[in-house]
């Protein structure tokens, strides 16, 4: 292991994590940090609609999704990029699954981790996935799983901004300024070719966070000029040395 | 003004800060902040029970509240206390009296305003002192109140814990490790000599908060060893660099 | 001050008292205790609908309404009823009023005191004369408020049934069965003769509530045959001996 | 009174309307309606930083602010425009001017109302006007206020849109197409001279609820095509004869 | 497929559809639906006390219990209903039966769907169907899941009315008057020979909803006089061109 | 079965019981109970750091912590303990082990439940107990689970304390003051000789609960001089016969 410092990201579908966090990822990579990628599914059945009108077949939808979130990843700088194939809609993670994300988690040993809302009506394979992300958190933090590994410490788990935040009851408590990686973020967006339609959802989104990053760091009274931001919200209380 | 950081405490009654941010205060001097304390009102007529019982006047009860305040911000080694003497049960704050805690936020521009949770159906003075914290803030930031003057950023406002946590129905999103200063809070805590019965509670929950920031900053697997500490809820987003 | 145990209620209008909570005082006065009620106003602008369109003149609006009261309090064996007269829609208390209040709550010494939910947005009258509640019960509880006279110690305040209960947030966690004086009510109701089409609805919600005593007090393997009940929400914690 | 349908916006600074529902106005002047809007400042102090570093003075701030609104007003086509001017920073409503509001919703008999969010943390003016319209709207519905004047209904009351709706704890739970009126409303949004780094803010915001619009009415299996549309959340449930 | 419109109710029980949605079925089926029901369990274990305080056997009353339904789909006029007889207390449905389900949804393509409240810690069967209705609706949307078929639209998910709304923390922004075809809702009521006791209970819910329906369509000053109704819960926004 | 009321713990990991409601068993007990305590783990892996620490086996670990428990049970005089050993960290209990817990609902008849807290993002396992407690009781509520046995009236289950309380969102709505079995809860605390940083942290909560206790129960106007009390939240409302 190396002496860098490591973030893990939990992504139900291939392209949550573009979407969701490409920004975190890219300047975090740039902090310093090692970061993991997961992708329970490909998203295959439930989003990639443009590839079954098309007649792709299952196994051209996979290949072509897998293919999408490398390119994206690569733009991202993403450290290591680990795809599960689990199947989505719904998704679902056996035992054995389970204890091979736990090695994961042990393994890349994150100061953070990243997933999905806590509730999601619309997709209860994201709700699902967050879920999943405290549970493997705390059987990797068991000193008696796999006696002599090195356990777990507390990282942080932040649920990244979902689809229609108010519907899923996401508030967000940190904005990250991610304008010197957004020509990364935009990059790697942009290798989601079948869901073209969400390329200028997502910069509106980055744009409009990063007035609000302008508004909670000093406002027009000389708060720092961020043009794009993503939003977080912890699900564990932070602790510090200065308020 | 000077070049230090800043913080402003608004308690309700003369002994809030000692309780609920005692630590928070002599750290952050420590850490060079000049820390501004504004009291309302001296708590004299609903948090005064054993000076009145033994038969103080109003007159007493206030100088004592007064005395017993100021040698605890001395404890602490507050860089301004300051007493607005409005009455309490109930607490009311007109519009001469609002303005005048603009002028003090306006001259203070602090990096942190701390304050009272958003409910407490024991205590009403607590819940009018946390509305108004959010208003004068408002105010504080506004271009055209006294133009000309410099306008207030965006500081964050913490809530301190509450007595009775849950019933307040605050959650702490911070734990910050007072154990350097935890001699300073405790001496602080001892100038209260009208309310004996809430230091040994006061001290307990100083210890437990200490094990909540073990448990979030590593907790068996090796977190920061803190023995004190003090948790707040943040009522507004955090904007990063790093998460 | 006698040695019966004593129960105050908070009526923001004449009528809330007999709907909400005819019940528990027709109870709680053959249980022994001596129940006062407060009207805050009549309710005569807005509640009164059915004598404004029969031409009436505020007068008569007013005198008709207390005479029902007056005649509901009667059936329900209220020991001390008490008309405040200070209008309604909006009602405003003014600080002269609020401290007549605390002088009735310091008098009474309720072992309960029974008022409006939190939230009405239909009524932003009851939500008032529901923190106004919370803010008198904090005065009368402070020992330098009037000194010598005997402070209030810790009434439960239970929040009684609001009319469309989900669109105020409220939550019964206690439900009384009132089943031997369940008569008393219906003829208090009937008392109410400006609000004819509320009878039955009334009626209806006892009834239900007699089902929800049922159900949570052994339901079909043995629990009371309440037939009638009303539910209430507790807003501070029990303190007990016995689970 | 006309035959026409009417709505009321209770606007608490000048430009609120504008971007909160400049496209409901637009929209439902062209579908009949007469839409009155209130503005009770013009958000002269506290949103106007503009003009102030301009070195305008209040009498001038107020009436650029005056003239954007008017100009706004009259690109969304608004029936009639009426300005309170009861300063801001903070919004105090007085009883006179209150009963001067109710008088406004008696005469409108409004089928709806737009007003501003419950919480604000960042601009206690819009929770203060929030709960306003709840009072105004309970007094103009009793039939002993000004008894023989025409009572007023039970308007929906829909809160639109704040800025950052997580923190404001706002939920939408319907979407208005507004594609129809978009070149309207961005008319209007550039009136605002004074606030042009909100432009683009509030063009992306219409363009992701215009995504939403899509998601909730049929998705990519045909859902109308909606380029522009605008959130509100109900207050008060819907009576319907069909689901 | 007919060019009728259609909705799906999603029942765990086999009685739940009646109490808590009937007249939204026979309303629907009049305005020209076709309305599908699927009860997941006939309830027989845990909600057929008294046929097996009787002595039922098993066989018995699942026979029974399924003879009341079938008799009150007819008094409600239903399209179609199912039993998928998975037993009960608890329910558990397994891949084949959830997909199942998901060709049920496919094949019905229905407006809106009407199932259990999200919680419920009186029956965990039932928040067990709620959850349940968003993974098969999210299922039945994905393109990748039987490509080829037509796939789901985006209907609404109407929660229906609990037992005990408050406990479960219930709260209706819809009411639909079903004065019209109240007698069939009764009618289907009183097919449910094995819970009496809750015939009068769920006909005083639906007058006091008949309350609620007036005072939200405009209440004494001339509101739908609607004698009956029912309430329900939305999970989605609705997208609309008219508010 | 005897004719002594009964109370079942349903705790998930070994050691939960004592310092969450080792007050409430060792006062029941004394008060006439049979209070029965089953433990679903041992808490063995995720429990135990300090035995894997020193080398510990799984048999060994798993030996000394029933050890612990029974000595814990011992203190506060257990009528019956019950270990399943199903492990932990995931805690999964399948539906023979359901069917077992049912048996044992029945066999106890209990008057009242123990057990987590409804969330609980540090441990999943406790929040899955919660969720059982629930799904158990109804099942063995249900006259057509094993017919012929004697169903389960309505026990309230009861919330206890867990560890950082808001961040599970719990809030306590009854303090049971344990003030003469105090002595008794320490002893079983001592017994947990694996946890000894816990000691303190739980005398110290139930310093603090007694504190509650008397602010709640007459504070310094008389309230109840307790010493050392447990907390608890309700899941179901109470039925009364007098408030």
């Amino acid at each position: 292991m190396s002496d860098r410092k490591t973030a893990l990201v939990l992504s139900a579908h291939a392209a949550d994590f573009v979407w969701r966090c490409g920004g975190a990822i890219a300047l975090h990579q740039k902090l310093g940090y090692d970061v993991t990628v997961v992708c329970l599914s490909f998203g295959e059945r439930g989003e990639s609609a443009r590839l079954w009108k098309d007649g792709k077949t299952l196994t051209e939808v996979k290949s072509i999704r897998r293919k999408e979130a490398e390119n994206a990843a690569k733009a991202l700088n993403v450290h290591d990029l680990q795809f599960f194939d689990l199947g989505d809609y719904p998704l679902v993670v056996d035992d054995q699954n389970k204890m091979r994300l736990v090695d994961v988690l042990r393994a890349v040993q994150p100061k953070f981790m990243l997933s999905h809302s806590k509730y999601d009506p619309y997709n209860t394979d994201h709700m699902y996935t967050s879920e999943l992300a405290l549970e493997v958190r705390m059987i990797a933090q068991a000193w008696g799983h796999n006696p002599g590994e090195k356990v777990l410490g507390a990282p942080q788990l932040y649920l990244f901004e979902p689809h229609q935040t108010e519907q899923m009851g996401w508030k967000p408590d940190v904005f990250l300024d991610i304008t010197e990686v957004w020509d990364q973020k935009r990059a790697a967006i942009e290798c989601m070719e079948g869901q073209h339609h969400l390329w200028d959802y997502y910069t509106n989104v980055a744009e409009n966070r990063g007035n609000h990053f302008r508004r909670n760091s000093g406002g027009q009274a000389g708060g720092r000029p961020a043009k794009y931001a993503e939003g977080f919200q912890s699900v564990f209380p932070r602790t510090v040395d200065e308020l």
